[in-house]
């Protein structure tokens, strides 16, 4: 008797062995036909049971949902719809459900909007679309950890709590172990956060970076892969307040080498994907052909999942200055014909997804990497260049998707970042430490973030970041 | 020419190549030798400079800390302690590190304690003894993840910041995004938690198992790797506010199966370091060996530290059940002469760490599995066994470190499970979606919980668990 997961199954052609399955039922028809998953493959097995040996009892509870326990030889399949069958021999039900309550929950055999499985996060797993979606993400995170890994990058696992608010990526979440309708007070009614658990002020992290920047002045080459915060008021299918994001950060490594560095890590888990997500790919690629059935003609993709997926793959991202953007931008028929909602007038202005769209999708029609950006609207740790007025920065813009990676060579000079500092008002005593990375040997280094779940809508062809992440966070909701 | 990481060159055998090293100097010696090292490695390489034909202003600037760039030819190495060496042909300083500025800091050549390195957490990792536990560190957490994928377990990312208070684990910090001066407040003047980001009450998460488990019932067998937090004023060398967890989860799985997953996964996970860290764990060894002189020859280890970790890959952990253990502690030696701060009375009493450390440590001298607790003292989710009084809970005890994983099968039977839930006032409407997991084709599934900084610990053979990750967070500190 052979215990195996469906995946394995399906694939064999060890027929005539016994075998044992356990799952929920997917479908049952003609009091003969069940279709088993385990959650291995989006593939079902098919098993057929003899109706007239079988109790009426069981018969009626074999029902969509129910937790399952089969006992059978494999077979040759004479179906079309799949390769091998189950001749049962004994079923067992495990787990009922019950069809009158599955009814109301998205276990019924109707089709779902996907705003609809959003509010049943815990049950919207058994359904095929969040069963490949999920395991994508698994193979894709673990292809995060490959790639670094083999190249010889150390892992590092940066704070999450954080008493340093001066990255200024955006609104923090505040952590407090204090009573907050009866929290410590100073002698003038603030807040005492001396008397917090942390002896101080403390948030949600927004970015590893200047953590992982002091790791990569000892270990060289290392990554983080972890949860980051924003708390910003923001409802758009892009945005989460949790999320988690990919930051690598290298010793010795200039804006060339980040760039390199990005395409190459990008290309390599899109790669892995598609070498082992084949079934799931499949299955997403039909989803969104189905999807897109609904839109008109002009709006649906020229290229389908899979070759989207192969075009990142086998294509060089197409790099561009800020400089160069911009003067495509502002000779483009979208600017001269007043389309772009924010006008591209002169040079320094802050790039919209409208226009990131338009370089991506209608311009270059790729990946595209945007470099030296304007100082000032970059964040205060990116390199300054010679000119006085860019930074060494780069961001990589994706079709359908925007910004996908933002990264830059980091101000490795103490003197030009202490300036900078102050010209932004950062207290150099809150990040000591910081500066310290470049007091004792410091040395041109770069790095960039990449948001994680961005990254796995692209593969999966999905379109809101909500449906890619298991329990998303977003203004309002923290169910679950 | 030839650029390499250090870890490459020491193991080349192409002597006479060109090669560029970058690195920050360890030590200079008789003006003549210097250590370079990455980080790609514990070892340095050998940098042999011609001081004759440097300059005195070169020659000053190379002191510990400071970044070069060296280029030379690789030779076979005439000294003993190392095989290669680089002949210097250009040398060049990237970043210099003022000797009078290192003296103040840990990066001076004096040793320095673990409590005063502890102070600077950025540049601790360009120590040694840092260098070796934070790469020991990322390759443990590769080998967990390889682990899983190879057994065809789903990475799951389960939520960080939850609306769910109902898991029991302990105190948890609370997350808002209200100015706390000035939060909004209801008519009663309570904290109007409708108004916070997330419209109601929200926490750090204590741990993924109840969103995990609803994952298993999707796609069979998952497992999480994310941080968790306890607010609990635990000031010790075992306790981080925010610590790493691995928890898996098993469809299908009974507690027999959970112990066979939980032994195999360590055994996996140290093997995997011993293989891949040989030159860190033997520092570390050493590191260990040195550190135990200064104990009295009692309190030494009579097995060094690869011996440690080999004694857990070649032997079978101990499985005894929770009634066995009291009787071998009820009539143990310390119990009798009242050695114990807790005397062991009666069958029922909670295990504290001593009881603990006396069955591996003194008793079985292996890693032990203590199984089928009482259930009073267990959480409300584990599996009731037919005697009414025991449940289906497993902790493994390892030497030194105490419980380093605690799981058990979880009660699948709704009535069972909801009963539990009102003797202990939790109330339902809180995890409806829980609940749904029982409700709909439930089935027997069990997993576990191992706190990932214990095991570093013990692989690592460092004593406080603040020196296994990179920023440790634990009550009044929050730096960095």
């Amino acid at each position: 008797m052979i215990k195996a997961k469906i995946a394995d199954l399906i694939n064999s052609d060890q027929f005539l062995q016994e075998v044992e399955v356990k799952g929920w039922v997917r479908s049952f028809r003609s009091n003969r036909f069940i279709a088993v998953n385990d959650g291995s493959t989006i593939n079902n097995i098919q098993c057929v049971i003899d109706f007239e040996n079988t109790s009426e009892d069981i018969l009626k509870r074999i029902t969509v949902g129910a937790a399952i326990k089969i006992k059978g030889t494999l077979k040759e399949s004479l179906g079309s719809q799949q390769s091998v069958e189950v001749e049962v021999t004994s079923l067992e039900i495990l787990g009922d459900a019950n069809p009158e309550e599955v009814k109301l929950t998205i276990l019924s055999p109707k089709k779902h909007s996907l705003e609809k499985l959003r509010e049943q996060a815990h049950l919207r797993i058994r359904t095929n679309t969040f069963g490949a979606i999920m395991r994508v993400r698994s193979k894709l995170s673990f292809a995060v950890h490959s790639y670094f890994q083999q190249n010889n990058f150390h892992y590092v696992n940066t704070p999450i709590i954080t008493g340093s608010d001066a990255e200024g990526a955006g609104e923090m979440f505040k952590v407090t172990g204090m009573d907050l309708n009866n929290p410590e007070r100073d002698e003038k009614g603030n807040i005492n956060y001396k008397e917090d658990f942390f002896g101080k002020e403390t948030n949600l992290t927004v970015s590893g970076q200047l953590e992982a920047e002091t790791y990569a002045m000892g270990l060289g080459q290392v990554y983080t892969f972890g949860p980051t915060f924003r708390a910003e008021n923001s409802n758009t299918s892009r945005h989460l307040a949790e999320f988690w994001m990919i930051e690598p950060e290298v010793a010795f490594c200039d804006l060339d080498g980040n760039m390199d560095l990005a395409e190459d890590f990008i290309k390599y888990v899109v790669s892995y994907v598609l070498e082992n997500c084949k079934d799931d790919l499949e299955f997403l690629k039909n989803r969104l052909k189905d999807d897109e059935k609904t839109k008109p003609a002009a709006e649906r993709s020229e290229l389908d999942l899979l070759e989207k997926l192969k075009f990142v793959t086998e294509n060089n991202f197409k790099r561009v200055s800020y400089t160069e953007a911009i003067d495509i931008l502002k000779n483009s028929k979208p600017n001269k014909k007043k389309k772009f909602q924010y006008p591209i007038e002169e040079w320094g202005a802050d790039l919209q997804s409208e226009h990131e769209r338009f370089l991506v999708e209608k311009h270059f029609k790729c990946p595209v990497i945007l470099f030296d950006y304007p100082a000032n609207i970059k964040a205060f740790y990116m390199r300054l260049n010679e000119d006085g007025k860019t930074v060494r920065a780069m961001d990589i813009l994706f079709p359908g998707i925007g910004e996908i990676v933002g990264g830059s060579q980091r101000e490795e000079r103490l003197d030009v970042l202490k300036e900078k500092m102050k010209a932004l008002d950062i207290d150099e005593k809150e990040l000591w430490w910081y500066l310290d990375t470049r007091r004792f040997g410091t040395c041109v280094h770069s790095g960039f973030g990449l948001g994680f779940e961005r990254l796995v809508l692209f593969v999966t062809g999905m379109t809101n970041i909500r449906d890619v992440i298991p329990f998303p966070r977003t203004p309002q909701n923290a169910e679950f």
